[in-house]
């Protein structure tokens, strides 16, 4: 038995600036777990985690009010196809399901927030530094598009002609006075979609990231909130598949266009 | 080009009672997203997508607590940790290291709560089958155990000698009235243990899986809800790595002990 | 700003016994690499990682089949359409996609092979230590199953009556020499189903289990070849998504049955 | 019960050009499985799933080649160290472990190859369209990488000063032929980037990157090979894990460097 060390490099542990453990205690970003779990609510404690702080009401509210928004959206969208697909042939690991929900939430499905979240951030700089308005701003994002052929991110929904969660969380951002440029320049893209496109009204991906961007929050953090929500909608979606549905029941039906048979 | 179906199974719809959509609106478990998302917690909505109603202010709380309680335990917990590696590699992709984190949630990691739900609602039935009380079930749990040199799942830690977190669930259950059996009989199998092995506290599975056996929930529940409280600190923790680290940084140091060069 | 150790654990070096690496080369189980690629076939690298030697030419040719037997089954199979779900969504991370397909092969899909290399071992460890033929062992294993009501692991398939790829492998086995008792018994208990249940014949799943174990194999490795085949398949499956159809294109029809609107 | 179909889109089936299965047949690109098991090798079959005709001797040499070289780098790179954290929290199931380990396969581990081909394809059409030489293309990418202070992908490796694959493969490429445009503009770059950076060999993901481009593969090629080859070494990973150490073994020693305590 040889005993050759492959790697000398000696190990460096690990930075962290969010979770101290010790033996008797937990903390978050500083804070006991003991006592949040006493005083706070989850959705402030999703904000305390990303964020250092716990959440003013409106900004817990609206937290609250997107985790919500995104929990499921019924078995058929990719995510809770891909955990429900997966759970008919594993039946022993749950997880494996919830996981590939998780990876559905890939660029196209819910990826449009952060994309959303991108362009907004892009958009208030350029209307800083060339002192435009955000109708001009939001002209010049919609001309793009279109020059491009590629769609905008944040508008239309394949189920929904009016996306009933998006008047919600801006109104809700209204009431407590979050809602800010991010808010404003999302509806300047929509009315200049409409003018320019067709009507395109405002989805649940782009209503959160201009929430998310006037709350301060990273573009990834769109992506983030949507997996914290959806994975609840997820593990029911999962349950349910294990309770009311046999192992291997589903089957997709499959056209066969290939080459025919060559022996 | 041959055409030949290689399926000729019709399709069924797949049948759900979890989530209705239409083009204007989204019903969970027949209730209005848009006025949950104004009057209802993300924690509240978790309840509402498993149980079909919404919780009590009791149940709420508890649902709170334990999503808080399980949100992170630093970057070295097995789930944070394949988050943190495959976050090295993979700075593209955020919902593969989520993912991965998800993955690690598995028979050892947090599995013992569902193996708890499933050992109190074994000791409770033979409680009552065999008209024994709590201690002596306790006491048979824990000689089963012992005789088959297998651990007793939800107590001791790796971390903590006390875990700080099952104090505070079994009081928020007690104040509410919710602390019921499946409490009574965990706190029975901590003693027994402690009497006839040694002092192994009852640790956050134990004590989140004896809560939501008192809750109604099913085993299944304890990994679910541990899935979703900890996808909060996974993302964080995800975060964390993209905007503090470099790719590819870590690199685990390894020593060979395998066959010598043989060629 | 605090700066606390958490864990003062130091870390120790991770061992194994498989590959070992340097400054310029690379060795898998005392192999240098880059005489194997030179001079081995991957099946063969397969073999050795697994098992510590290169194989004899039989044990290549097995490896071989096995691998090409279950590389694809189309996308309605559960690991391609999970692949194929989460590639509708995320077209920027195909490792997500394939993912997706390997965590469909649970222990419904392709477990069997698992489970029948555990029911022939312990077939044959009856046989041996109650002095039974092999068709006593069957004769017994399929009233156990029976008696439990449960399906017998590598019989029967919901697509062919006959599953094409078992005659092929046992034909091979017989060949080189390598089908033993492991092979016997399972066409033992193929025997004792058609004769006490209905005719079913050995799927791949117990085909390639029966191979395996006469090749000395432990019961994961099952599971492990169908991953490393289906792989194959699944970038397959993976690459014909993002090529031949748009994102998001995947709708599955549901049919919701729960609660009626409730405000 | 209320009974409201969501989803009233007819399903249309799933079309594929790849596999065909009915009762008694399977073919993959039109090729029957039975005989590709008794007469063609696992490699081979690869190449066929995503070409659509069987190698030549010396792409199939070429394709073996480049499987064995990525099968294994030891536990400590991120792929098998993910599978291997993955591992220590889920002895259930050794899919999520594999599945981890793909996770990590993204656009810094293993991300160059893929990367590369697309470099290799640009810079060729970019030599077509200007009349360049390659040596010139090769000095524009260089210094369009130093201008933006970016990588090029392909070069340098974190282990070996000399990656020792890429001569195996080149030679392998050149003995049969197939080296063509590709390897050499690739070679161009590792000159130019020697001459203006400093000396950076070609690693695997480069020369893997060059040879599928020459043998006519699309870039996405680069990360499937690499998933198909390393999936052998993750499942040889996940073994040694579960067979030679304890569950949750694995402890990352962490620093904590936020926030002091705030209660």
């Amino acid at each position: 038995m040889s005993r050759s060390p492959t790697t000398q490099t000696p190990f460096s542990a690990w930075k962290t600036s969010i979770t101290d453990a010790d033996d008797t205690t937990i903390r978050y970003r500083g804070r006991d777990v003991a006592r949040l779990m006493t005083e706070a609510s989850f959705s402030e404690s999703v904000f305390l985690l990303h964020r250092g702080r716990l959440p003013t009401e409106g900004e817990r509210r609206l937290i609250d009010a997107i985790l919500i928004a995104v929990a499921d959206h019924g078995p058929g969208s990719p995510s809770a196809a891909a955990a429900r697909v997966v759970a008919t042939g594993n039946r022993a690991a749950p997880e494996a399901a919830v996981a590939a929900g998780v990876l559905a939430i890939g660029d196209k499905h819910a990826g449009a927030g952060v994309a959303c979240m991108q362009l907004l951030a892009e958009g208030l700089q350029l209307a800083l530094s060339d002192s435009l308005s955000l109708d001009q701003v939001a002209g010049r994002i919609v001309s793009a598009a279109r020059a491009r052929g590629e769609r905008l991110p944040g508008l239309g929904h394949r189920v929904h002609s009016t996306d009933p969660r998006t008047a919600v969380l801006f109104n809700l951002a209204r009431e407590y006075g979050l809602a800010g440029d991010g808010v404003a320049l999302m509806l300047a893209i929509e009315r200049a979609a409409s003018a320019h496109i067709k009507p395109l009204p405002i989805n649940i991906d782009g209503a959160l990231g201009a929430v998310l961007h006037d709350l301060g929050f990273p573009p990834l953090f769109a992506k983030f909130v949507f997996i914290i929500g959806r994975v609840a909608g997820l593990t029911a979606q999962v349950y349910e598949e294990y309770t009311d549905e046999k192992p291997m029941r589903i089957r997709i039906p499959v056209t066969y266009e290939g080459e025919p048979p060559r022996d």
